[in-house]
């Protein structure tokens, strides 16, 4: 089975920390294939920016090796739902995983995100997940996407102490990460907290090996089906689907 | 005033279609400008057709005259939220605006989109717009979006006809039109339904004169604030928010 | 057009207010006629002043010139339903028309009202608009609605601090002024607070310019229909909806 | 113990029916007095009906005998928080009780209505009540409220057979009857259809004696606390709560 | 008319209190049966505790004098759906009553309980009960409940402050007890908070008075009907609903 | 690493078919360990058969080989809260799996089940499990439990009939299987419905192998902690949660 992650933002550094991630969980037998987006933000921290995203997104879906498996790996989840049409092949979303994965640990859970303004996307996102009777809180660190990585920054300490108020003002049983860059923070974050500390990349990676073991395709009846054939103009032309796309993907077997 | 409406697919009919719906109801002293995206599909039936069609969106937003309000002539009101970061000056969807108009004037609010994968959208727009109370069902008609305007189909009686339903299984007090192409199917729905018709059009029009008359901006707190200054990669690099960006559109007074 | 923008209680202080902020605003052709109720509360500040409110709303409506829309300048938007059973003409809420106006510059506001037990009456309103998603939190002042008139008091200062802490606490992105009564605050708050600040008085009076605009009246099918006629007994006799309330309201014609 | 029920609409030959299945239920040593609004409209069909009402409601626990608890006798529960304001004594409306009842002997109930137009006033309490989960749906038969009571008329049949319908169709396991008039049907509903049928103003009579048996009054904190003392005007003038309505009613014992 | 409580924890010394309670509010003709738990936890305070008092419970109800009602005298109202499928004669849960007799003196309450976790399971109970608009907030207060009763503990004076905590932060207007062991705190409290204390247990009893004397029994149609004959096996073979059962309940007068 | 699935009903060829169902897809490595419960319901079709299900239940997690992770096998998820406080090994109930898995592939699914009072059952784990936004509706098919498995039966035929209905008026997307028993089904309908078709068996099994995968362990903070140690008297005296379980259960490593 190969599951390719794409980072829909263009920092190859980051794309390199999801890659690790998702391959320290990986079941023999998953391939992971890593790839960072070529055209689009450096960080994704707005809904500008997710929308700016989707172009470079659905490029690494349509281009290079098939998966039977894709993970949008930025925890807006954008373009999740485009993405579900071009394939059959399942489509995560680390939000989405992320949140799922805690309700099957714990009945109240706080996600702990970079800033303000992606913390409101996060609660769009709880909302359209039906996961309000579970999102306790979700809570900005107003820690920028890139300082992450920096080992000279701060942010390291920065989460964990807005972990600990999660748990003790939330009164939350478990966290979930608000980023991708925060997926290598999971276990520091779990040894000091000493609850489930869900990050979405791994619950990605794992969810999609399980639905694709279900033997379950995406739903190509209603919304999710194919994009209809249909003109496109101008400098998106390349991006009309039709006749070539339904086939083409069902065709694309992993190889 | 000047009022830029953006047709987010590719047509220039419906454009026109859109355009001359405007102008019937705009106020003396409002100039309504209808722009034709130039790059996407030529009609948006999906999620994959929104989520392509948010370039030529930022395009006409960002190029050509400025204007004091902008109006997102798409029924699942693509790109909104991203146009609203953007700039100050207020952005509506037309799926939003019908809606709201709707609820001040009738209780219960049935809409009439045409292809049952939108439908599934417009009901998402529901949820997001906290419309439940009021809109009492979604129906879809199966009238591809480009139909509409051929005369020789047999749109208008489909339509009519799902409306009739409406207002007798659905128990709803006035129609709210799904898809931009019918904006000139309200007069006739109104005559025969005698209850309200509603297209998004003529709505987000009029609100957009009301809230520039009431002398609000989109607030540049939170998560609408202007996109924050970063590098762009790729086909897209273009597309940065950099400082240009807050001056540029605060610079771009309506000349 | 003439839009007639109704005090429900019965302070003419309030009436001169309301008028001027309307007036303010108001398009070229639009005529303002604000009418002070006749009968009722001096100011309203909970259930039972609200129930009392409705007999001199429906006296304004009923009798003096007809307009093409109407005004319930009341942040508790009482009679409200009520009223839009006696006209064609399209009713607003100030408290309705301020929340909706927020939802299209903000994706979360605060409203900022006046005594603890008005809050109440306001989140039922926030409940009843599905407002739930928007408004992150309503405040209370302790203000007394007729406070707010007298240059001495401190009233300014204390809805400034609670502006302050609504967008610090509350993470809003605009305020929501939660009286008719604070009419004339709007442009001090917005100069001191940096974010969109909205009176219901002049949103109710610009939807009130686009909705009759849109060529939208109430609809008269399901239970905005007006009243059935029936015999009405007692003190109230005089307000039995009857024949002549259908045609007579139909009749009159804006003079 | 005695309990007041007040017929919000002005036909005595309601009262009589009300009273009537009052008595039927009231346990030894509560006093049943019904009492039949002396102002507002022969039936409440509607919102402006409804608004009507409240003059009429307020005087009948303001005058004659004070109780230990009060009834609002009509399916809409008109004026109920109002009326809560007035006085510490329990304040109960029949719609409220009804819906309560059903829920202690029943997952899911249908309400069995008379107009369209008041179906969506029930489908309103509904939502304030909480009872979103338990109420499958609220049917309306389109039986004038006045019609119930004629012996000539088809209505025990009709609204027979559209709890037939709610029993097979909203797969419900009890109904409640959706207006006062249908006090003197539940026994003949239930005799045939096998499930409980609940009549609000029974549930209400035996819910205010449970109440007043508990020991509770009405809160006086927060919004049903005594309406505060101020000036009212005009025709209403003799409505102003003042110090004499908290003392008032406070010594207004049962004699 | 014989009421019976029963305890669904072996402690005998809380059903005394909970008996105390109850016999305090009952009135003349009805008969107070208080009855403890055989089996199962000495305190129920999770949901395993409450998993495991249902055989008790079935035991309670199966066995000795039948009723006609009966309470689960437990804040988390266990196996309320199992015992209303196992009777006709209603059953109460002193949760659900509690916060039923809450809303009907108050627009807004907190449930003030003991442990964090039975917290989380109240919140469940608050959405379940469709109590969301009315409760404010659940408060823990880390009392375990057998506590409550030794009268060396502090347990009054940390329930007081909570309460107190309550109504100045949540803006609650009651206050409902979330332990049958506090079931003889309600007066004190009231005393010293001035506002409504409700205590379930006294809830329960009241309103089983009231929905006995409205002549419902639990419906059996749907989901609580009797249990369908089937086999049990291993050591609960002896709780194999079977045609006894139907007649067997039906036929228990009682004596 | 080993899963064990629990069959809360009695019915060994239950066992086998669910057993059965999982190993066809489990993972190399995963060891399956599927169990009947020794006592209680041969089959569980009401919530009265749901609570006696949980002591045989809990038996089956306490006896025998421990394992990595617990699933219950009744489409009610009965005692899923309480069997997660004994054990840190993830537990899954196969409806809450069977909605999740199907979330991740269809933007809408209807619930196809047994009988009218499990369908009831089912709705409240859609409301509990924040479905209500993707389950468009549940519904059931009158087949006891016991004759899906009938060769002779007509089950198959009537499954599928409920299943067509489903995507036609629904508008669902995707179906989930509503029982265990109905396990076997999922290839005979996915390959005439041509939409997934999920069965919660199988669902839960990958989900256990996901969530074990990503090193999650269910939280031991709040609601899902270890059982406080207590006393437990009578014939359930054996279940008392005390020291011995927390390092019991942690000590038990899978063998």
């Amino acid at each position: 089975m190969r599951i390719k992650l794409i980072n829909p933002n263009t920092t190859q550094s980051m794309t390199d920390l999801i890659g690790d991630a998702a391959r320290a969980v990986a079941a023999p037998g998953t391939e992971i294939l890593a790839v960072t987006s070529r055209s689009g933000a450096a960080s994704i921290e707005g809904h500008y920016d997710e929308a700016m995203s989707i172009i470079g997104l659905v490029d690494e879906i349509m281009d290079g090796p098939a998966a039977d498996a894709y993970v949008v790996a930025c925890f807006g989840d954008p373009g999740l739902l485009a993405a579900r049409e071009l394939t059959g092949a399942p489509v995560f979303g680390i939000a989405e995983a992320a949140m799922h994965a805690a309700t099957f640990v714990a009945t109240g859970f706080s996600v702990v995100t970079t800033l303000e303004r992606t913390r409101i996307i996060a609660e769009h996102l709880v909302r359209n997940y039906g996961m309000q009777n579970h999102c306790r809180r979700v809570r900005a660190t107003d820690v920028p996407v890139l300082e992450l990585e920096k080992p000279e920054s701060n942010a390291r300490a920065i989460i964990l102490a807005e972990c600990e108020r999660a748990l003790a003002e939330d009164r939350s049983e478990a966290i979930v990460l608000g980023c991708a860059g925060m997926a290598d923070l999971a276990k520091f974050l779990e040894d000091r907290l000493q609850v489930p500390v869900i990050d979405g990349v791994v619950a990605a990676v794992k969810f999609a090996e399980a639905v694709v073991g279900m033997g379950l395709k995406t739903s190509k009846r209603g919304d999710l089906a194919y994009p209809l054939p249909k003109t496109y103009r101008g400098k998106l032309a390349g991006y009309a689907p039709d006749t070539r796309l339904a086939d083409g993907l069902a065709a694309r077997k992993v190889s």
